[in-house]
């Protein structure tokens, strides 16, 4: 997805808002402000999102010498997704169909975001789970992901952000484990997992876990490593969770099944949805519905 | 008051909502919004936001070719502002205090405001004035706002919105329309007033009119005629409408009464109030309170 013209003045009040919870010097803060300014006045249009959010929070981790700003985020949404698990497992165990019910969660788990929205609360998460239950599904889509699932040989399950992964792990136990290989980012950007993260949730004790050479906040094919191209494009089913992959990944060149909470009203609109609703999509095959159902 | 961070990432979407208002060419929405990011990333942020809006305004007109972009917004504004003048009328007459009446009116009107909010819709207007009338106020202000007219010989009233101007000719009303005069901008900027206006709504007719002899959305002295500054120190009392006169004016080194409701969080906090707030402030004297009340 390219960038548009609205995505700028939010990804300036992002930049603020990750500088802020890094360092309290306004010197700082006002630098790496210019900076991104400069950056994004020459940014090409064509890029998605995560690429040009790549090039910034590079910038930012150089400028305040802060190797992993989110490290202490992470963690801490880790421990509160890790603490929901037994309520979260009592809640597929009720439910009539669990697969479908582990997919909302997984959807639901995408609201641990500190890229779009800097300002969620820990409460949030709660609500937002307990909502996914009933929110409108396309449960055809969900259904067709099943089928995916049980055909494939070769499952790329590509990770977003810490904490949500928690919830990934409650999906990926619905599937042959030994089918499935977890990706996470090749460095640290914003509050995306990386291997510690997969550690931390116990995914690398259950599968696979590889990650993908590059630190941008979604998977930018081109800047990935060699190794992973090749992963993306042999396997038989590849699952993207979020906003960033989907902003980066939406014209693969493959089929990809796509599950996110549209979190602005630029991919809202993208979508053709609301924000906040829950997203299974396919795109790159040849069903490839433009619009979410 | 000097440009805080914060005031950026809104300034770009501000410009973004203006260049979208007068143009549907994409090409010419990038140029400017490239411009106004190369033009922010060098200013000098003890500049007030009506300083940096005054540049990057001239040069979306300058880019577009359209001398008054917001001419049709200003037409509509007045005209509506006019037809709610009968009712106002009778809000006026049933007063137990007329004076803080048409105070709380004129703020009200500074809701017509396209600078900070674009996407005003022409429901708020009437939503605004009612809420007015029992929104909380700081009547000891109101009071010496009276008392300070009544004391004048010579009432320097800084207007600000169309629209917003037909509020402000309710309040002169109250005043010795001798004493009065009625300041506006020195040439189109945004949906602010200029000399068209008060003739429109009859205000050239009942008070004397100059302008200020410069194009930004807010009174920079520095900038405004000799003429305009010279009647600006030898007034004995200034009143100044709004978010724009109060950004550039808000050191002015003598006493200004400033009417306004604040339209973003930077400047409530600024103030020490909420958003949307009615606020008589008077700031530069001897009493100069440094919150609202």
């Amino acid at each position: 997805m390219k960038t548009y013209f609205d995505c700028i003045p939010c990804a300036v009040r992002q930049v603020l808002d990750a500088v802020r919870m890094i360092t309290d010097d306004e010197a700082v803060q006002e630098k790496v402000l210019r900076e991104s300014l400069g950056m994004w006045q020459k940014m090409d249009l064509r890029q998605s999102p995560p690429e040009m959010a790549q090039k910034i929070h590079r910038f930012l981790r150089e400028v305040t010498g802060v190797a992993d700003p989110y490290y202490e985020v992470k963690q801490r949404y880790n421990r509160l997704a890790l603490d929901m698990v037994p309520e979260l497992r009592k809640t597929m165990e009720r439910s009539a169909w669990p697969f479908e019910t582990a997919v909302r969660l997984a959807i639901a788990g995408n609201i641990i975001d500190f890229g779009v929205n800097s300002t969620i609360k820990e409460s949030h998460v709660g609500e937002t789970v307990r909502q996914s239950l009933t929110d409108p599904l396309d449960t055809q889509a969900v259904q067709q992901l099943q089928e995916a699932v049980a055909q494939a040989d070769d499952i790329l399950y590509l990770g977003d952000n810490a904490g949500e992964i928690v919830f990934d792990r409650l999906l990926i136990e619905q599937m042959p484990r030994e089918k499935v290989t977890f990706v996470v980012r090749g460095g640290p950007i914003l509050n995306d997992v990386l291997v510690e993260d997969a550690e931390m949730v116990g995914l690398t004790g259950m599968v696979e876990v590889i990650d993908n050479g590059f630190d941008a906040p979604g998977t930018i094919l081109g800047r990935c490593s060699d190794e992973f191209r090749r992963r993306f494009d042999e396997a038989d089913l590849v699952i993207a969770k979020g906003q960033g992959n989907f902003e980066s990944l939406s014209e693969p060149g493959r089929e990809v099944f796509f599950l996110l909470r549209p979190k602005c009203a630029v991919l809202a609109r993208h979508l053709g949805c609301d924000i906040g609703r829950l997203v299974v999509v396919q795109t790159g095959g040849e069903l490839s519905p433009s619009r979410v159902k």
